[in-house]
């Protein structure tokens, strides 16, 4: 059974500020779960189902809390709508790494992703198509939210992500980094090279890429719309998320043909 | 200034049961507003602040209520976390397409798509992408569900949706129409041709593609991961809106390069 000072401690970290005061965030769902738990993150508490202890076995080097609970006392603490039978705390990390990296490897940066889902969804692409690094402008939402820690699925164990102020790191950069960055006037994307190192900006969900920040791009593209009729229109962009995939899926494209 | 019995009415909008009494569904927001008054739907009402009908045009056909409102009353008829100056009722419409449509231009079919917004950000890329046609399984999600239209940005307007029970959708199919699939045991779709006509099958988020359907699939395929180090693992998988959007992409790409 949980105190009420742990279920006020535990629901707490719904929100931004008190995970920052107590560096300290939640994931549930038991894949994701058993992921972060057999991960470089350090788990400070595991609050699950009797049944759900039964089923599922800790590392051996766990040394958090663990609590039995009732799917009431999880209703209490979940961010879910739903609640799952497991719930872990852990330690957030604040993961530092020099721009510089994007002189031999292709690095992400999101300027002001305002949507924690969004977010999530980035980070799981990211890792999927093997970007490991990602850097989030200030304004950019929390990567703690506990809707950005389920919607990455585990990904967040495998992606370094650190948020910097974007301005002063373009400033930093070697002026031979290439920077490119999804914009209207950019150049069709398929026809471009593209190489295996430098930075992709990837914008706010509704304004793109900021004022401030298109100084920096070095080679501006877009991704291509495809008409087969004569229907008018069409949509005006692609939902941000959906954007990072399909540039991050075309950077690495010609490494993963395999015949 | 709206009755209490308007109020309601509206509100019930956001129910599905609701909805199909009524045949009817709201959208909210000045650009999706407008884009839909311009498109086949038929509005029923416009709810706008004073402010919002000085900066807007409705189109000269338009029969519908038009009620100048509070932001007050707004915030009792919103499906939004923050209320737009500008909510629309329309009709639903219920669009049959024949599937043998699959003979000559490319299909997308969802099989049991849950979440709203993924729905809409399928309808988004899809019309992105120049796919006109969507068959939802009877379990995928309401088109006309508030977060759907929401994310849809538009797009529902340029896109032919229709709710058939897949099976029996299958079975009327012409033998020599092409299906694709994305499944874990399929081949690698850069290794693929792939067809300008026939059937993309989309699974649910969580467990893809339903055994029931899979013995329609002609054309297994797979989107690629890519891993540049020895880091074991990687995501397991894909949002079904992301896969969605990258095999849309996918499909179209030979005939999107310019040069």
């Amino acid at each position: 059974m949980l105190s009420k000072n742990k279920i006020k401690h535990i629901a707490s970290l719904h929100q931004k500020k008190q995970r920052e005061l107590r560096g300290e965030f939640i994931a549930e769902g038991t894949k994701l779960v058993m992921e972060l738990l057999n991960s470089h993150f350090e788990a400070t508490g595991i609050y699950a189902t009797s049944e759900w202890f039964e089923n599922n076995r800790l590392p051996i080097n766990f040394t958090g809390e663990k609590s039995i609970v009732s799917m009431n006392e999880m209703e209490r603490i979940t961010a879910l709508y739903t609640p799952s039978p497991c719930l872990l705390t852990l330690k957030t990390r604040n993961v530092v790494f020099n721009a510089s990296i994007a002189n031999s490897a292709l690095v992400l940066v999101l300027d002001d992703i305002k949507d924690p889902g969004n977010l999530g969804t980035i980070i799981r692409a990211a890792d999927w198509f093997g970007f490991r690094h990602i850097v989030c402008s200030e304004q950019t939402v929390d990567l703690f939210n506990p809707k950005t820690i389920q919607s990455t699925m585990g990904s967040i164990a495998r992606v370094n992500i650190c948020y910097r102020n974007l301005e002063t790191m373009f400033k930093e950069l070697d002026g031979t980094v290439k920077v490119y960055g999804a914009l209207l006037d950019g150049t069709n994307m398929l026809d471009k090279e593209l190489s295996d190192a430098g930075i992709i900006v990837i914008g706010n969900e509704s304004r793109g890429i900021s004022e401030t920040i298109r100084p920096y791009i070095s080679d501006k593209i877009f991704i291509p719309s495809f008409h087969p009729d004569d229907l008018s229109g069409g949509a005006e962009s692609l939902n941000a998320s959906i954007a990072n995939a399909i540039i991050c899926y075309e950077f690495r494209r010609n490494r993963m043909i395999s015949k």
